[in-house]
């Protein structure tokens, strides 16, 4: 395997009633900036039980960040923070009010003259500080909850950019499972999705002799294929829902990803999707996997038949038949949990190709994946071969 | 699953010459003390590599720390902390440096009359303060590397007990697999099978619905099958030494116990053996592990079923024909790697029994185990018949 780091000082609270704990685990003389989302929080009862275990705790609020969180809304918290000099970042809501939450914590304490380049020059200019954050999950699928990513859409120029520092690591997550009980079921299916595209991120790549790593995805695949239909057959499976929620966790939480090569091409081809036309994150995931699994197979070829095999069963065949089937039966499985999977059952044409292949160019962008190989003209392929 | 706090961290630096970045690891203004054992790290030039390193840190050293380190020698070590006002511990070594380590650094800061307190009162006045740590890791097995435990010997009175802090994680530690090239193979014959018990401790017990650290725990298991004989086979296997250090650091820090039952009693009596008789560490749980499993197999029988499906691939005969099976290939692995597994392959006769259960009855123990239903009768039948 590669050399690495490993430093993941998330402290996870899991299980039912763990938002009790609330009190011990945010300081006592913070001053709070309370951030969440479209208000489901308020129906849900969430929102109660953290008002309630952070009575006497001095709070202000900021609701609704909306899903890819808008960096002129987070702009505005931002304002709010430095009115109230306020020191302590508590996010309550799904992957976008979290990953807004550690935009808010970084441009709070940002000494550029432009908080915009904590996204668009984020080699350039790493982000230095940030305020403490800390969370409480309502949504399992981005591992937001324990991870120093974020992911920030700018409405005005449909740009989605993402940055990654160990300073907004949150302090602590908060995972009550009981929180998928109540989700509408399209949220669900996104979260199973996003969670095995997270991992296929890390695992589908060539192989480095990495066995832990390789065998952890698989268990976290596995686990989102075992227990993702239980949970939307029966969201009030406790069991269900706590195993779906430690895996999509576990799916992005540096862990499998140490050591080994990693891809993202599919999450940068699917950030343009949702910048252009709105398209749900989790459902870009399964349009374009299958169409770099089926380009990059050379590339690929040992991990997608260790994929095919110890996942999916596939044994009988050449390495094309095999590899054809293995990305038949993935796609059948991002159906099965209800989402799909071309272009064109979103209402999107060819037209987007040339936008999204523009764009990458006019960042300067020659490749991306793991080998850095996946060129401009290849993505329009992958796109090309996911229209209808 | 259960509910359950996960909170580790523990930075890994991992990989080949990770020893070169420890001026960036240790804070440039600490008063080192700087512990190792009998002195294998000047034969085999890692300590070299961090005198290197550290050259214009200030440094004290204490060589000579045992295996399973002795209270009596670590309090020394203490003495010369406090005489040199010295703040930080860096340890190097194995497992047995590194917990005396932990004792080390909570100890200095210890403010009860009685430092041996620390473990025999470990409940009762657990540690509240400890002197920060940082490790380089010469051993895979023990797991110290990314935990807060540490198990201690008082020579006097052949007790050996441990304890564990959040306080004793150490800050940092370097994991370079080039130290197994030169290790002595019953080394890493008793890493290879501490980290396997380990992983069983924590996963063959009851079943709580808890797929992920299942699957876990069972890619740790397969990984040291594969690659523990390997490593025996060629030590200066980087790969295969490389993913046989990863697996045991990953078998002991927390992440596959969380929200699951663990047992330990393979632990509890095995350090008696030690304690009493010198027994390596692993050959201790070899020893007592398969009586264990044999014993108590209503109590573990699903997941004696599932490991012995999923990891020995046995699923013919009744299920004590598989439960049977199943512990004759586990004795078989530990054998296959060069670790006997009876009492009488290192001398020790019946006498032993009693004086074991007669330690834990006067320490007031009724039972131990996941449930705490091994009774001291039972700790007498396991050790009977792992006679001869």
């Amino acid at each position: 395997m590669n050399n690495f780091e490993f430093h993941n000082p998330v402290k996870i609270c899991f299980g039912k009633g763990e938002i009790a704990k609330l009190p011990n685990l945010v300081p006592a003389k913070a001053s709070i900036l309370l951030v969440y989302g479209g208000g489901s929080i308020m129906k849900n009862g969430i929102y109660d039980q953290v008002k309630n275990a952070l009575k006497g705790f001095n709070i202000h609020e900021f609701g609704g960040i909306e899903v890819n969180p808008h960096y002129e809304t987070l702009m505005k918290a931002v304002e709010l923070v430095k009115e109230h000099r306020l020191d302590y970042i508590l996010a309550v809501g799904g992957g976008s009010v979290l990953d807004g939450a550690k935009f808010i914590a970084a441009a709070a304490l940002w000494e550029g003259s432009d908080p915009w380049d904590i996204l668009a020059k984020r080699y350039q200019m790493p982000v230095q500080k940030a305020l403490p954050i800390g969370t409480v999950l309502t949504l399992p699928a981005t591992g937001s909850e324990m991870n120093g990513n974020s992911v920030v859409t700018r409405w005005e120029t449909h740009e989605k950019l993402a940055f990654g520092s160990p300073h907004v690591l949150p302090q602590f997550s908060i995972l009550d499972p009981q929180v998928v009980f109540s989700l509408p079921p399209i949220h669900i299916s996104n979260g199973i999705v996003d969670a095995f595209v997270h991992v296929i991120e890390q695992y589908l790549t060539y192989p480095v002799d990495s066995p832990i790593q390789d065998r952890f995805a698989e268990s976290i695949l596995l686990t989102l294929i075992e227990e993702g239909p239980k949970v939307l057959k029966n969201q009030t499976n406790y069991e269900a829902a706590a195993n779906f929620m430690w895996a999509a966790t576990m799916a992005l939480n540096g862990l499998i990803g140490a050591g080994v090569p990693q891809d993202w091409a599919t999450h940068m081809i699917g950030h343009e999707l949702t910048a252009f036309h709105g398209i749900d994150h989790g459902q870009t995931l399964c349009i374009v996997l299958p169409g770099l699994m089926s380009l990059k197979r050379k590339n690929k070829e040992q991990k997608l038949l260790q994929f095919g095999e110890r996942i999916w069963k596939i044994t009988e065949g050449t390495t094309d038949e095999k590899i054809d089937a293995t990305i038949a039966r993935t796609v059948q499985f991002f159906e099965s949990v209800g989402i799909k999977t071309k272009l064109s059952d979103y209402g999107v044409g060819r037209e987007v190709i040339a936008k999204i292949v523009d764009r990458f160019a006019s960042r300067g962008v020659k490749g991306i994946g793991e080998r850095g190989d996946l060129t401009l003209d290849q993505i329009a392929e992958i796109l090309e071969s996911r229209l209808s």
